[in-house]
Order: C-alpha cells, then structure tokens, then sequence
C-alpha cells in the first residue's frame, strides 16, 4: 500500500484572470496494477466502506474551507476520481457503484472511445443509472471509430456526450499539447458540471414552494404546512432518506426513515440494489400484462410464495389487487358471499333477481381498527374522525363494533387494559365478520383468539387484516402466528413487496373460493383492477418474501428450539423500559420492527387531530430521525432486516429527544 | 462484405458414441474489423432488424430438420453467437441487446477475465437483465486475477461462473491442447444449457395446472377455465406478447395484446425499454419513499406534467392514489365536501358531531357506465351484473342513473341511437355529480356537454372518469377535449404510466381544493393509500406523459390547423366500414387507440354473461392476437405509438375470422 496522503498542489494560470488552484490528493493508492479488492489484500490496506465514506465527505467538507475560512462556493468545485470501472470492486470487495451510493454524487463517465468501447460505455451507464445516479456527460478518447454518434443516439441528447483527442503514446513530451488540444473539452465538461449543479439546487430550493402549488397530500392539512417545513428527498437508500437542507448553507443530510414511509418499507440498501435491478428486469421481460386465464412466472412464484409462507397450513388461493383497501374489499366480498351461501341466504338467489334481497348483512369488527379508505374498507370499521360525513357522507359502520382489551408498557411494566364497557351477548349471524388486528393499539391475542374460535363456532368467516402486521412487521411473518389460530381470509399489502411497489393480495381458503364457483360466469368474483398480479409487483414481492426469511440475506432470522422462524429481538429491552418509565409517556409498545409510544396527554392534545407531538417531531427530524407523528403518538419503525444496533441508536435518540420536549412547554396551539 | 452462406460443418467423433455433427454458419459477415454498424454501411450490408430476425428464425427451424425431417429433439441443439458486447450496435445501428430480444433467447455471457473484467462483465449482465433476458452462465478466460470470485459473489450463486484456461498466444499450434483442456468447461457449460432449457420446459409445461390450482383470477369463472385453455405468458415485447404453447411440439408464439391488457398499453419497443431502465433508476434512486408534506422529483414532475396537460385550463391540485377505483372514491369525496359546502349543508358541521347528519347525497350518472370496483365507486354505477345482492350484499345504487344516447357505425353509417324512455326533468340539488365516459358505449358527446352545462348551472360538481379515456385511448390527450367543456375533478390512470405499473391521479380545481382548507386537520382529505404518489408509478408517468406527446418518439402525433394535438387515424375507415357491413356484426366504434364491434346476438347470446364471442376470440389467438370478449363485445386496442400498419393488420385478421365464425355455428352453450 502506498504511503497515504499523498499531496499534490499546482498552480495553472488562466490568462487575465486570478490564479485558481488545482488540489489534487490521493486518498486511497495500492503499488500493484489489480483491482483494489485484490491490491488491499495482498498489500494489506483493506478499508471499510463506512470509513471511506466518511474520509470522502470529511475531505469535501475540509476541501471548501481554507484556513477555516469558507470559501465562496463557486469559486471552486471538487471532482472525485475513482479508479477502474464503475462496478469495479473497492478495496472491501463492495462494488464501487455501490460503495459510493450514499453519495449519490452526479457523475461524469469516462467512456471507451475503441472498438468494444460502445457496448462497455452504454453498459457502465446503465449499471449507474440501475443504482440511482445521475450522469451530467460521457467523455470518450477519440480512436477514429465516432463511437459518440451511438452513444447520442442511445442517450437521446439527455447527456452530451464530449471527444477529447487522442492521448499521445509518449505522454512525457507531449501532454501540454494535448492539454491546449482539449482545453476546449475540458471548459465545456467543467461548464456542464457547474451548470448542473446550479440547475439542481434551483431545482431543489423551489420544490417545496412548487410542490405547495400542486399537490394535494393525502391526510394532510395544506394550512398547517408552509413550504419551510416541506421536506425534500432527494433519494433514500436503505433505510434512509437523503434529505435537502437550507440552513446557512445548502447540504443533503441522512434521516432515518423512522415512519417507514407510512409502514411499508423493509429493504436494507443490498435488497434495495438488488430489487432495482429486478425491477428494470421485470419492466423489461414483462411490462404489464393480462392477468385473468393467464399465468406468468412472477405472478406463480409469488402465489405459491404466499401460499408457503403467510397462508400456510389454511390458504389455497390468491387474489391479487393493488392495495390494502381494495383487498379488503374482496375479502369482504368472499366473506359475503361465504356466509350467504352457509347460511343459505340465497338458495335461489341466481334464478330471481338479485337486487330484490335485502338481507342486512354486517360485519363483527373492533372499535378503534382502520381497514382502508374506500367506502366499502370504511363501513367495516367503527365511526372516526375518518368516517364522518365530513369525509364521506355515504358511511353508515355497517358493523358490530367491540371495544376490546389491549396490552401495552405502562411504567416499565406490560399491562392489560380492559375497555369500559365490555360488550357481551351471543353473536347473531346477520353479524358475519370479525377483523384481526387495530392500528397502534395492541389488541389483546387471547381474546382476539377467543373472537376467532366464536366465530367459527357459528360459521361466521373470519378475516386477517394483515396490511400492516404482515411479513415480519410484528416480529413474525403472519402476525396469525402471535394468536395462534388461522382465518378464513387474510389481507396483505405494504411490505409485501419490500416496500417499493404498491401490491396487494387477499388470501382465501377452498371453501371460501368454492362458494363462487358454478356454471355461470355472474357466480364469480366479479371484481380486479387493470394491473392485477403485475410482473413488477409479484415479482418485488417474490424477491422480498424470500430475503426476508432467508438468515443468509437476512441476519434478523433466528429459530425457536420450536423451529418456529423469527426476528430477534431489535428493541433493546431496558432502553424500551426506561422510556416507558419516563414522566412525558403514558404508554410504550415494542414488537417485531414496531416502537410505539403515546405521550402523556389530555383533552384537545390526545387524539388524531393533535398537534402535541409536532416540536418533539420536528427535533426528532432535525437530529436525523424522520418521524411523523399519529396523533399524540409517535412511532420508530424498521425494517425487517436492520440491525438492533441501528434501533438502538434510534431509541436512543428518541429518548434524549424526549428529556428535551419535556423541558421545553411544546407550542401546541400555534401551526 | 464477405460472401453470405459460407457454411462450415465438420465432424467430431467422441470414444463410444454416435458421431454428433457440429454444424456452424456465420449468417452475416463484413471485412473491417470494426463495429457491424460502420462495417456494414462501408461496406454496403445493411441489414434490417426484421429480416435479421426472421433469418436466424428460419435457420433455427431449419436446423431442427434433416432432409425435411425433425431430428430427435434434444439430439442437438443451437447456439446463437453475437458479435461484440451486449450493447455493441447491429448492422443497423440498433444495439444488439435490443435487436435480439423479440427472441429473448437464454444467453450464455463471455465475460472478461483481464484487468477491468469483473467491472465490464457485471455491467454487461445488467444491461443484459435490463432488457429482460435470463443468462444461464457466464464463462471468463482466466488471467490469473480471479475474476470469477467477485462476480460469484455480485450473483448469488443464481448463475454459475466457469473459467477457461488462458487461450494460448499462437492458436495454430495449440488449440487442440487447449480445447482439450477447456473440455470439461464446455461440456458442463453443454449440460447447465441443457438442463436450464428443460427446466424451463417443464415450469412452462405445468404453468397452466399450477396456476389453475393457486391463482383466484378477477373477473373469472374458474370452472369454464380448464388447464388447456390457459395462456402461459412468457414475456411482453412492445404490443405482443410472447405466448409458450404446446402442440405436436412446444413453441413460443406472438400475440398482438388486442385487449391492452385490460385496457393500460401504451409503450412500443422502444418506450418498454426506456422504461424497464428509468424503473430500475426510480427503485435505485428512492423506491419508494414517504409523500405526505414532502416533496421528490418524479412526484413533482408528473404533478405539474398532468396539471399541464390533462388539466390544463382547468385543474390546479393533483391527488394521487392507486388505481381508477380508489381515484374514484377520492373524486366523490372532494365532491361530496365541495357540493356541501356550496349548498350550506354543514355551515356549523364542525362544531356538532359529524354523525348526526343524515342529509343524502346522490350521484347523477349514466347507465352502462362502470367506475370500478370498491363499494364507493360502485355506488356511483347504474345496478348491473357487478353490483347485485350476489357480488356486493351492501351496493345499493346511490344515484339517478340516465340512460343516455349513443353512437355507433351501424352498416357502415354513424348512427345515434336514443334510449327507449328518455329521462326528463330538473335536477335536484341532492343529485349532485354526473359521471362522464362510459364502457363500451360511445356516449353521444353533445348530450355530455348539455349534462354538464346543466350541473354547471345548479352548482352541481362535475367528475370526469378519464382512467379509461385519458391519455390518447380515445385520440386525444384527454376525451374532455372531445366533448368541449371541462369538469371540477377528473380521475385517471391505466394508460398514465404508459401501461407498466399501477398510479391513479384525481385532478381538482381550486374550488374544490377550498372546500378542505381550515385550521383543523379534519377538514383535511383524510384519504390515502400507502404508495401514494410512489416514485416508480411517477417516474413511469413522467416519461409516458411526455413520449406519447412528443412528434420525435410518437410518429401518430398529428397537429390539425387549430394547432391542436391529436393522434392519426389508426384504423383504416375502409376496413372499419366493411366490418360494419357483416352481417354477423350488429354495431362499431372505431375512435383514437380503439376498435370495438358487437356481434348481432339476442337473449342470453348478448350480455356481459354470454359465451357467444369465444369460439371467435379462440380463433383470433389462434392467428396470433390476444382477444379477450366483453360479453358478445370484440375489441381491439393498440398504443398511442402503434402504427397504422400494424392497426390494419389486426382489422384484416378480425376480419377474415369473422367469416369463419359466421360460416361455424358457434358452440354458444358448452363451456
């Protein structure tokens, strides 16, 4: 390994203009010609990814002060060189397009310009852009072949492409010429360069304003965010957002995705890589196409996956859709159609006319639960804010809402709650279904289990409502494993696919599935949306299923003496304990990749529409810590794969963060 | 160019079997050692992508035959050798990767064993899987540095890395020594071909049973869908698809995907690509990340690229979601809020319990139409097949559903058609949205615009459901430009991503937006779905947006005096009149991307429940176009980019299997 720290200062003169300066410093050298991986090894200077990283960005920092003075920005820009191609392999092994992603840094592709030199350039561009990066312009040598014609043609005049002339064999003499030779393609490359950078931070300092202009959140309240709290991403990367600052000066700093961008994310940044890459394959072989009396792989592998895995041992069909809500809505119509059957409802419903029954059939669900937005998902949960006529004047709760006990972490001890009124009485069987799960309320297993085998007791089906709690959001895939009983139907989405495309799945066993069969084609489900089963999303999702249970991808993984897979245990259990215990919390829930907990609040504060917990958010998100709040709730969510040392840095946060919230009294009634 | 049809065969006799006969023909050859696109215009030998095709088509097929004869299948088999890297440009400057994949052979991939190899060879490999092919090894000659071990590790063991022994400097002397060496290497190279191309053979073969025994397709009487009747999908390319079929022996075919895949293709070739590529970017660059107050470039870019086209003049907000059918139930609820607000219906809702109003409101829409399949947006649809006791016990039609008139080509003239009892009367102020666009009817546009001036009047908001018509499906960017007026919200989707993956937006107007701001976070939209405005779906609709309106990648773009856009007819009128003039043929549409005719059918031959159409639509796939029937309804559905040839091809098909199924009884009653 050669001597590091190398340093290398010249001053090239610009005529009538001020001297700039050329610093030049090699972080990083091996004295054998061999790919790093292998010169580290036998030279032994391996170097983690996460130091290099830190050495890049500490250099960029150190490189735009000059004795401690800022420099102005302008005046000067610091270009990277890394050494052979872009998915050489670094001195750790990591390939060097994806050891640098956390920069993300725009680059400029050196290019072939001889006979190969095409395919290896459009290649090595696409390995860039298949990794999320930004390519400003190619520059190739010139060897007589007018290799950049293709490569314009294939990049369609959205990156220029730049020909320096031919590098003298005998670089000694004649270099100076050959630097006045491309002293024009050098101007125009440092011109493109500045001029993209300039570009994309007047891109990025006018999207909050723009996207204030245009868009219409969803859950959000455009009054209460001015643009200044808009945040901008500029890429995330396993768990982690890029996010765009002004503060002084512009910079792109980390946060934790700490509300798993609203519960679906599961990709470290390796399955991320590798998900990319699947989806550009999927798009590629497949695009989209017909799913009904079809079959394509993606689609099988991914049936059969869920079948084996979350529907084991009671599922025998899938039905695909597109997200929670609308899986529940066809599990739903299962369940109707299931219940009328058992119960002979409609013996010869298909001879007379549909529309004259007027059975009222109703489902049997818990208060407090939240299935989806559409109006079929809402009439299956219990009045809300949601569901007033405010939100939809069609709602009606067309339901037998039970308040149910729940469990949560009081005072560093888990306590059982009982509701205050405990519903009790036989269930009638116009009351046809009862739903699993409830938002961050952990409902008590015991008596969700007791709900369950009522049910079945009097040939009312039963469904999961798995959106959230599924494919290791609780700690195992299924979250029917903690209530250790099965359903008739079970909804999935969200982390199903990874967390990158939206996808849905309703799970159904043969019985349910032989109640729409018949000789008439209106007997079916009569019910799909256009990208039903899409090659991408079945084809995430099939990646996702198996790297999560996986313990070769996935470290998380670990076994029971039961054989009974699992994650272990992330939250670090007296760190879960002490902020139990502090004064500001009333309650703490930590299960699976899920750290819950409701601030200590009364009145106006508790609740949905509360604003209490803003200031702890913002601070959360001002030390790297994406959170956003639910109410008087606040939530750290990972993903199935991160590490316990990265939540413990989380909780660690949150409860340093907490000492400083109570500290200061949180501006509550000011937006 | 060198002479063609140089043929060299050679026998090589191996101890103790069948002598086997090595066959090899070089197809195309140029003198110049340079790449085939500057060889072949020096030279004089531009090939045409199609006719390279079809000539390596015919020799495999040829190859498979003996004097006339089939040889025993897995006796022999075919290697296809390209020249120079994967994306090294053709005779006819289309990079080879391209080029080849109408074929999408499974690739054995020469990779590099020198200095710079592993980088060359991994980025080969991904542009490779960019286009969808599968590589069943890669084989690198060994230059003492160990290449394969990296590359090992970047795949996962998914494909196997075989190294040759350095090829010797003078191979006139020595390569019999060096094949004998390489021996074993070719021979398990000979053997994973072998065994991935039977094991694909087998997946493929008992796709169809599998897929009958987990899949629970949408839409589908699984009892009339036998095994046989199943189509394995085995890729898409552009508009066909490529279809595994089984008969005397087994083949891979083309279909043209008539039916758009439930109504969503948009991209040619050369728009697939350009996806599956800016996918795999998107899920690099963000998967997907957080959209409720923040902001990302593709999110950002589609918003404004929308309110900039189909909302121009009108909308100002985009709301995103998943599909049409969640659009829908988005587009009620800003109605419902905004006809509320403008009828003083809750003036003091706020401040009493949102419960306590019982006031109903109602939609006012036309029968025939269909908005989806979440109980909200089937609410809004005329009783029907879908909505019936049998379905969805809960549907119960919220609306006044008119039956408005249509128009059609009836031997060959434009007819309209009046429905037999035309409704009359005022609007009430409780019947408050009317829904344009609907089925496979052509709505009569003049009484569309009269409906909508109407609402206008009565302050009643006016949804348009564009997910079916928008983005050029009816030769205009958006159908409102067809009936001249515009709504307060509109919804789309489907063709919005150019048809690859699943993104709905509900565009408002200031108006409506309005009607949602206060201080409080309940007056807020409380409506979204996980992937909300997820950067994939986005970064898809960016670039369809913009390639279906741009004269440079879409040929059909036309401009007419009034400068406005539109696309070309695509269906040639002669055609479409001569159709309409058979006999079997009751009524057609032809309009922008959409060819629809209706059989002459009576009793339970018409409706959506009838069988009538399959013996038709069996025969179309037959002659290599993917029909799928609406009832007694054949259509045919191209993309906005789909050539007019190509348009005309499928009339001709359409037609002269019309002939057949008039001159066949149809076999109407068995499954």
């Amino acid at each position: 390994m050669c001597e590091l720290g190398f340093y290398e200062e010249r001053k090239v003169l610009e005529e009538g203009k001020v001297a700039p300066e050329l610093v030049s410093e090699t972080l990083y050298a091996w004295e054998g010609a061999l790919s790093p991986h292998l010169a580290a090894e036998r030279e032994g200077g391996a170097v983690g990814d996460s130091e290099l990283i830190k050495k890049v960005e500490r250099r960029l920092e150190e490189g735009l002060l000059e004795d401690g003075v800022e420099r102005g920005r302008l005046d000067g820009f610091c270009v990277v060189e890394t050494a052979g191609g872009v998915a050489s392999p670094g001195a750790s092994g990591t390939l060097q397009c994806d050891l640098y992603r956390p920069l993300r840094f725009p680059g400029v592709l050196v290019g072939d310009g001889r006979l190969g030199g095409i395919s290896g350039t459009i290649s090595a561009y696409e390995s860039l852009k298949l990794r999320g990066y930004d390519v400003v312009a190619v520059v190739i040598e010139d060897h007589g072949l007018a290799n950049e014609i293709p490569l314009m043609s294939y990049l369609r005049t959205r990156v220029p492409v730049f020909v320096l002339p031919p590098i003298p064999q005998d670089p000694s003499n004649d270099l100076m010429e050959w630097f006045d030779e491309s002293c024009n393609v050098f101007n125009s490359l440092k011109d493109i360069m500045l001029e993209a950078y300039l570009e994309r931070m007047r891109r990025l300092n006018e999207m909050p304003r723009r996207a204030g202009d245009v868009f219409w959140w969803p859950f959000t309240q455009h009054k209460l965010v001015p643009p200044s709290t808009v945040t901008v991403i500029d890429s995330r990367y396993g768990e982690n957002f890029s996010v765009y600052k002004v503060q002084n000066k512009e910079y792109i700093t980390q946060q934790f995705d700490a509300c798993a961008s609203w519960w679906t994310q599961g990709p470290d940044a390796t399955l991320q890589t590798e998900l990319a890459r699947d989806m550009g394959y999927a798009a590629a072989r497949f695009g989209h196409v017909m799913f009904p009396e079809n079959v394509y792989e993606p689609a099988l592998e991914c049936a059969e996956l869920l079948l084996d895995g979350v529907g084991k041992g009671w599922a025998t069909r899938v039905y695909f859709s597109d997200n929670g809500s609308t899986a529940i809505e066809i599990a739903l119509k299962m369940a109707f159609r299931k219940f009328s059957s058992d119960h002979g409802i409609f013996p010869e419903l298909l001879k007379n006319n549909p529309a004259d029954s007027c059975q009222e059939l109703m489902v049997l669900a818990l208060k407090g639960s939240y299935h989806g937005d559409t109006l079929g998902a809402m009439e299956a949960q219990a009045p809300s804010a949601y569901t007033g006529f405010l939100q939809q004047p069609w709602y009606t709760g067309r339901g037998l809402f039970l308040d149910p006990p729940t469990v949560f972490m009081h005072n560093g001890k888990w306590t059982l709650a009982l509701p205050e009124v405990f519903h009790s009485g036989n269930l009638e069987p116009e009351d046809i279904i009862i739903q699993g799960a409830g938002g961050m309320h952990m409902v008590d297993p015991l008596f969700q289990r007791m709900l369950v085998n009522e049910c079945r007791h009097s040939r009312i089906p039963v469904i999961f409502d798995e959106v959230f709690s599924g494919f290791w959001r609780l700690g195992v895939e299924a979250a029917a494993e903690l209530l250790g009983c099965v359903p008739d139907i079970a909804c999935f989405a969200k982390l199903m696919t990874g967390g990158i495309i939206p996808l849905a799945a309703t799970l159904a066993t043969d019985a349910v599935f032989n109640s729409f069969t018949g000789d008439s084609k209106l007997k079916a489900l009569l019910h799909g949306h256009s990208y039903s089963a899409h090659a991408m999303g079945c084809t995430a999702a099939a990646k996702s299923i198996k790297w999560f249970k996986d313990p070769i991808t996935n470290l998380n993984i670990t076994s029971e003496k039961s054989r009974k897979i699992l994650l272990r245990e992330l939250w670090d259990a007296e760190l879960v304990q002490q902020i139990s215990l502090h004064p500001s919390v009333s309650r703490v829930v930590a299960l699976g990749t899920l750290f819950a907990l409701e601030l200590q609040a009364d009145g106006s504060d508790a609740g949905y529409a509360s604003l209490y917990a803003r200031s702890l958010v913002q601070m959360l998100r001002e030390d790297g810590m994406y959170c956003r709040p639910l109410g008087n709730v606040i939530y750290v969510m990972c993903g199935p794969c991160t590490s316990p040392e990265i939540c413990t840095r989380q909780l660690r946060k949150l409860y340093k963060k907490l000492e400083e919230f109570t500290e200061v009294k949180p501006d509550t009634k000011i937006n």
